[in-house]
């Protein structure tokens, strides 16, 4: 779907695992070597998109059942694909994604409990919105749940639907996301994300190096 | 998916086909025997899926690509079932519908031509947002193209994203519809919508006690 120049790296895991500091350092470095990076997030990052992710992120948290919302993060990660990054990749340009197909896989699919949507519905919508384009490299930030939320609560934002869900959901999405990194080891690397913001920067270049340069 | 003890029956049929006269004709005969009658319309219909309306109806003509507006129709899709029309047919009342699955296989899986989304995409979606479920009974009205949009153009309201497409869409959306009819017997009726209202509803009256009492 794209004939791409550039990378596509995205950065998952929980809520408060630091990926925003992450993107934001990794950035800088590539910036540093004259590389033209594109910051985006899912949902989100176009302007189809961020109008889905109003809708999927405000309002009661049973607004929307599990196949709505990947129905919805589908149409969202559509555009954003078509709309944002492809053209970026077109032009040779790095794009550094905050959550992208993984969260969808980790939320809806596992962290859901008996409402999860079947995986297979979820890897037949990522084929119909997304087809055969995969990042080139993730980063699966790890932390335990409870110094994670911690985290959450110090910045003391607007806490969104999916932060209000229970302990136990987010104890689900750990475990998903250690699955989805064991699964599929030639694109994810898990992070020790409860390192300090200095050492998971050095961890995260020195993978970029070895792998995308 | 539903215990289901009413009837769903949908209107479907490209723009100035009569579909709201119709329903509204048949919702009075229907109320006349006794019967309680929801009435209803996609996109759109409950909260959530009226919201989703509204961001697929507003805006530029290449807002959405057919992909994305595929998957927006079905989180719509799932949200309306869900929330009004599988607790209505639970409660024995019969729900009229103005456009449905139809219309999606028509407009995105026919009329955009070169750029349709592939069947089996749009089933599958069907599929994921609808299960099993089917409308026990649905009517396509007919019309020619030029007739169908002169008289969308008397209404004078507000033109929407779809009815300013150009006449070669709306005349590969009415031979859409006539394929579905084909292929359908046993659920949809094909109806001559240039007919006058009257013996237009007559002949919805009587294809209802034909096959639903």
């Amino acid at each position: 779907m794209t004939d791409s120049k550039g990378f596509f790296l995205t950065f998952e895991g929980g809520e408060g695992a630091g990926k925003s500091t992450q993107i934001s350092l990794l950035r800088d470095f590539l910036a540093s070597k004259g590389i033209d990076v594109v910051l985006t997030r899912e949902p989100g990052g176009s302007a189809g998109a961020e109008a889905i992710r109003e809708l999927l992120l405000n309002g009661a948290e049973d607004k929307w059942d599990p196949v709505s919302e990947v129905l919805l993060f589908s149409a969202a990660r559509r555009n954003h694909l078509q709309t944002k990054v492809f053209p970026a990749l077109s032009a040779g340009k790095w794009v550094l994604c905050d959550r992208f197909a993984d969260s969808t896989m980790a939320y809806q699919g596992y962290a859901y409990g008996e409402k999860s949507v079947p995986l297979s519905d979820i890897e037949a919508l990522y084929k119909i919105a997304a087809g055969d384009f995969q990042p080139d490299l993730t980063f699966i930030l790890d932390i335990p749940v409870e110094e994670g939320l911690k985290r959450v609560e110090a910045r003391s934002e607007a806490i969104t639907r999916f932060e209000q869900m229970k302990l136990d959901f987010h104890k689900k999405l750990r475990s998903a996301y250690v699955n989805i990194a064991d699964a599929n080891p030639e694109r994810c690397v898990l992070i020790n994300a409860a390192d300090t913001k200095e050492r998971i920067h050095e961890r995260i270049v020195s993978l970029v190096m070895q792998r995308l340069f």
